[in-house]
């Protein structure tokens, strides 16, 4: 795949609030300085993570200008420009783009499910708006669509700037098949924590994760392993992760990421209703399992 | 059950656009007194039929009012309030109150997947946001949680105003659990159309149906059957409509009934992208099951 | 339908054992005697609820021509034939026609998938082997194979024989295709206990129910009710016999069956292992249940 | 894990049918000599692939005891012993032990859905029949039943001979739990075909497939290079050999690998109806990927 691909480690932000439930974007900055101090090879606000379906758009247009800012151009910097509307995705996207954004991450997501030539639409809309390249982002668990391995293929041939995509699904079928049919030229993240090791022995560019917010270091480690072809070291460290990776998807990443990050001493707030924090005994259960990973 | 109980057959609104795209009010109360005329029981507007995840707030907030005036008590009305956020239901709960709304219904949509405490919260706080009842939606196909007949029962036990369930995933299991553990006493209303004969057969208070759009007169011929104990003359009905049911069902309802609106004369625009209008082929097939219809 | 079509309510027979696992041909008898008597309008031996699948070739045989035998000619009989090869269908099939079936029922169950062609071909090769109709027997949840709508009237077509459908997935959608696609002239049976009242409703010809072995006033009521259009007796009826189709549904037909016969004072014996006999708190339950139904 | 565990490639035999539909035993050395010629690690008679549920009693004796005699403790050899009664597991077991076999692989099959507690004790008593250590066998997609990795972790636990695991869902999360909750200490192995690269990368000790029949050299190298820590040897090992590994899965095993072997200049005959042979198109697909693997 082409050298210039974003690879490696991409860290998932969350979007921190204050005691009033509005933004805290010095707090941001900290979750930011945190993972470019540990090393991660990019960033990304706003996804899943950051609770972008949840911001009114003046709040998503803060943190997306706010984000790029502060990363400054230290590491790429991929903004979610996801939205209910193709109108909606345009207008985040074009923002993100002014911003300064290296590239955007469109998940199509819809109350009423949607054909394909409906969501190959709703690319080519978007593509056409911009001229930064695009991460396709497939996530049927979060957005109630399922886009095939033959659709994804489909909008990367007739969007010009598609040029990456994250699977999200944990089906390492999928990646197989991406792998297969592009000769290995189309480079593709995995988005599943608990795939991590599986997603890099069968050539993912990337992985995407939440969990660079804290345990960076461990997930680097799990990179460079795989990257370098030592199966045995890769394996140990990503069993030595899974515990908390595991825990992370079950729980909910904001949920988990934002207490663990207080765990940690940053404290970010509590994700929006009806997303509760995590209880106490998640808490023990998330500290106990930090504890090992340290 | 209640004799005050809202019943029969609940005609659920679109929401139509200009050429533009912006609000068309003028068009909303065409179809409103369409189903009035018709004989409707009662009318739901900002439902998932009406797009009301696809609107802004000053829009959701503009039909929600011209609807409750337009209908102006001839029948109850039913506002449709969900949200994302707990605090974005509230809000919109009180303003359809405000505006004059019989009962509102909330369907717990979320990005990220809620704990069943998280979704009993959800409805406590609207619940006691407002005084009038809450019709309970239970519809994973399009919110992607599915609420079992525990939790329906535990939310119904614990929030006063929680007086109905509208279950639309189809399972005419669920309606039998409903009947038998509340002893016929809890109002449940069906939202999957193909089911609308075994729901009635089952005891359900009501329909909730886009198609008393198009076909209000049929719609209501079946009810009448049921709720009078003619079985073989509800079959017959419920047969002569099935082919339309499944066709709304599978085309997804805001493009289809929009479609049927406009062969019927009444042009309320197209649904908002990425849904796109019904294409030729849907037309052509509509207007032939329309046909066999009158 | 044809007048001559099996209708109503067909009893399921389980098959007893003695103490050493043998068969116990005398207890065999006394279930066939109690059918009748209560009135059931058809009796089926050796289908799922017969523990057919589980029978060496030489028991198969034997509860196979006893039952005939011992019915004989008071009601229709429907003898089940499946199995895993082609082969044994088909000598089973003709074994069932020689000692005096009515009919045969044929359920594709498969180790490893079938492609529809199989599937057609089964049939085919069965039907020609016989001179009496057969049922195709559609339930994926004990065969692993679910044939679509499609398949279903594609064998039809092309089976003159197959003159019945057994439908046991539940969907009553199935069912509403079934009707609308043959005008209603295809009979079809329902074999999902908790979706008789709805089944009739959508015009089964016949319920084929093991609760006949416990029940059968109660099912014969319901039929009655349906029958002659009387919806709220038969809503009535089956609310008050629901409860025993999902307790025998979740604890499976042979294993609650047999406990229920033991309760009634017909002692028949235990499931073949790995099955085990209905544990002491699932009797205490289900006892509790038959009393209410008496 | 234990250094006498069997580990490596696993390659499974069809049964071979002549043209009247008999055994073929002759031919069945002959697939047998082509494994070990080629190095495979061990050997397994009568699985899924070797249609031992087609089969009669006295067939599946004489493969099962042909099948040792012919190997002749030159690999181990793991003989599939399931049947649908608990009584035909022992015997089977216990012949299969006296012909010689090194262990014998159980899967769980029924047509009633079988309890947590009717599955222990299944393997209790096959366990306690037999000296040899008992391989479970997990595989929803023939058996209708999808054990747990809890229930399999309990199984392991209660009967001492089940030593060994072969994973079949193709679900990488459940070899991962089987590892982290034993320390990596219980031997698991793989029987899902393409995902024979992820799961020698999770620690996998061995990979059971019939694509050893066809295509042995390639499946032990991709066995050496994960064994030694070569992790893109290893990947693009695995990326040649997927596109046979994808269409056999698909295919059907018995139907696939019986055309390959004939493909290959070894006649085996036919599947047993209703499967039927691989069709024209299918086997000049299967020509064609075998050709680039040569």
């Amino acid at each position: 795949m082409p050298d210039h691909a974003i690879h490696g480690i991409i860290g998932y932000t969350i979007t921190p609030f204050d005691d009033e439930g509005g933004l805290d974007l010095n707090a941001l900055d900290l979750t930011i300085e945190r993972m470019i101090d540990a090393g991660v090879h990019a960033i990304a606000p706003l996804g899943s993570t950051g609770e972008g379906a949840y911001l009114s758009e003046e709040e998503w247009t803060a943190v997306a200008e706010r984000s790029v800012k502060t990363i400054n151009g230290r590491v790429p910097v991929i903004v979610s420009v996801s939205d209910l509307t193709t109108a909606g995705v345009v207008r985040r996207a074009r923002a993100a783009e002014s911003f300064g954004a290296t590239a955007v991450m469109v998940l199509p997501t819809s109350y009423w499910k949607l054909q394909e030539d409906e969501i190959v639409a709703h690319y080519q809309a978007v593509g056409k708006a911009i001229g930064v390249p695009v991460m396709l982002y497939n996530n049927h668990a979060v957005s109630g669509i399922d886009m095939s391995v033959d659709l994804i293929l489909r909008i990367v041939d007739s969007v010009d700037n598609v040029t990456m995509v994250k699977e999200s699904t944990g089906d390492i079928q999928r990646m197989h098949q991406l792998y297969l049919r592009t000769d290995g030229q189309l480079p593709f993240y995995n988005g599943c924590n608990p795939l991590a090791l599986e997603a890099f022995a069968a050539g993912a560019a990337g992985w995407c994760t939440a969990a660079a917010n804290l345990i960076a270091a461990d997930n680097i480690e799990l990179y460079e392993a795989a990257r370098t072809g030592r199966l045995k070291d890769a394996r140990a460290s990503f069993f030595r992760q899974l515990p908390l990776l595991d825990f992370i998807l079950k729980g909910g990443l904001p949920k988990t990421i934002k207490a663990g990050l207080d765990i940690a001493g940053v404290p970010v707030g509590a994700p929006r209703l009806p997303v509760k924090p995590l209880d106490e005994a998640g808490r023990a259960r998330l500290s106990a399992i930090l504890e090992t990973l340290n």
